[in-house]
């Protein structure tokens, strides 16, 4: 139970973690903190927030916990800014999909007050916005929690506790491990279903079926965002792309080669991998 | 209302057919056709047909409606082994994911009895069987329809009137250009999301969320099946391979520039088309 939680950024994450503490009883208040008062009134509205504020500084004055959940590319400056305002006792986290840059700038040099512990709740990729929050959004989430060396153990738990309280599933890792793997997983699939989504013609989309909404669903997302994430992490996404191409050039070359055993041994291997990850 | 519907081929798609077909009222009878007893047995069990046999000649011999619902690289046979026992009026179609190859091969040499109208339902990709048959199956899917030169329009009319009383929305187009447009909307995005599945190492595995999820979904699919509908359709899925790989070289160079404006600019082509489908 906090006494006061500030969430800075209410859109589709912010929002769900407003509306999860709500309803499982979690926090006394939640202070909505942003720019956009429309926004801001519904997250309101929705049940996120208690009250909300364009002043960061006043809402996180009191807080015992704030949640960064803004774009990747303001992150930083977001908690240096909470951090000179808040109690010295507060936690303080995100929701970033990018994880190194991050906590290593904020590593690097932390003057105010609070703990920062990095988090990034792997949740709603394509849709966005307070309108599209859901109080069970984390449930079962998987959750990475990416402590630094400078990351205080006692921390490191009260933010995973956090996010257990909605019903995320947390792991572990360090922020460049967790920057490789999100790579691979996430930000790569992101990159190709919006190639594949490109490359289609409007004639070819008269067409699109089940297989092709589910293959390209997440290039709805917000293109702004993750053009950020994509800038932010674009070493490790070049080489899971590596990597892509390579398993690519093999398809290709049982294509042209009509290699029906190849196309077999292709198809196996995709298969065996997203068999074990489940539906 | 069918007399008798004869469904060669009872996985999810011939089940899917005859549990629509029973829960609509549309046949007095429903024979089932295959090799292996006890998916037959399965699919009498589920509803799906009111008897079965190993024997296609006995199964289709009193049929008015035949639906080949057998892997891409048997149909020809199995349509040709029906018109030889059918009926003379029997109306036969297909449930292929390839049209051309089968289309003209039949076209060009047609012996026996009954009518072919070549027939794809876009539906039920990466699960197979008559276990996973439900008779909504076809609710709101989109079916092409496949007329050659040599079809005669009642003929097309019964077979699209057919697949409209199970719930589909039909589209017909001509072989040819249902192979070059399923290359784009299908084919592609599988041979993608098998590829992406593939580059995944099991470490980042433990980190694959709901966007992973959706864009490798078909991967799952039957590999033995889809090897056969990716040799049938090679050259337009090697056509679609180039223009995605464009794509995919574009992103690669914006990565490796670090060009944030051009980042957005592929994000934003990706979601108009990917918008324009809806969910």
């Amino acid at each position: 139970m906090w006494d006061r939680v500030a969430i800075v950024g209410v859109g589709l994450i912010g929002g769900s973690i407003g509306m999860g503490l709500r309803s499982r009883g979690l926090a006394r208040t939640i202070v909505g903190i942003g720019r956009n008062e429309q926004r801001l009134q519904l997250a309101k509205d929705r049940g996120a927030v208690s009250w909300w504020t364009g002043d960061l500084g006043q809402g996180v004055a009191e807080a015992d916990l704030i949640v960064v959940c803004t774009p990747v590319a303001h992150i930083v400056e977001h908690v240096r800014q909470a951090s000179r305002d808040c109690p010295a006792h507060a936690l303080i986290t995100d929701a970033g999909s990018t994880k190194a840059t991050i906590c290593r700038t904020l590593a690097a040099r932390w003057e105010g007050g609070g703990h920062f512990v990095g988090s990034h709740p792997m949740a709603g990729s394509e849709k966005s916005g307070a309108q599209s929050a859901e109080p069970d959004l984390f449930e079962g989430c998987i959750t990475v929690v990416t402590p630094t060396a400078e990351t205080r153990e006692e921390h490191v738990e009260a933010v995973s506790g956090f996010w257990q309280s909605l019903g995320a599933r947390v792991v572990r890792t360090s922020p460049e491990d967790h920057d490789r793997a999100v790579a691979a997983v996430s930000h790569l699939p992101h990159l190709v279903a919006s190639a594949l989504a490109a490359a289609a013609s409007p004639d070819d989309l008269l067409l699109a079926a089940g297989g092709w909404r589910d293959t390209t669903r997440v290039a709805s997302a917000d293109a702004a965002l993750w053009q950020q994430i994509f800038t932010d992490n674009r070493a490790s996404v070049l080489q899971s792309l590596d990597k892509f191409e390579k398993v690519l050039s093999q398809w290709r070359r049982a294509l042209e080669e009509n290699q029906a055993t190849d196309l077999v041994r292709l198809l196996e291997a995709g298969k065996r991998n997203r068999d074990s990850v489940g539906n």
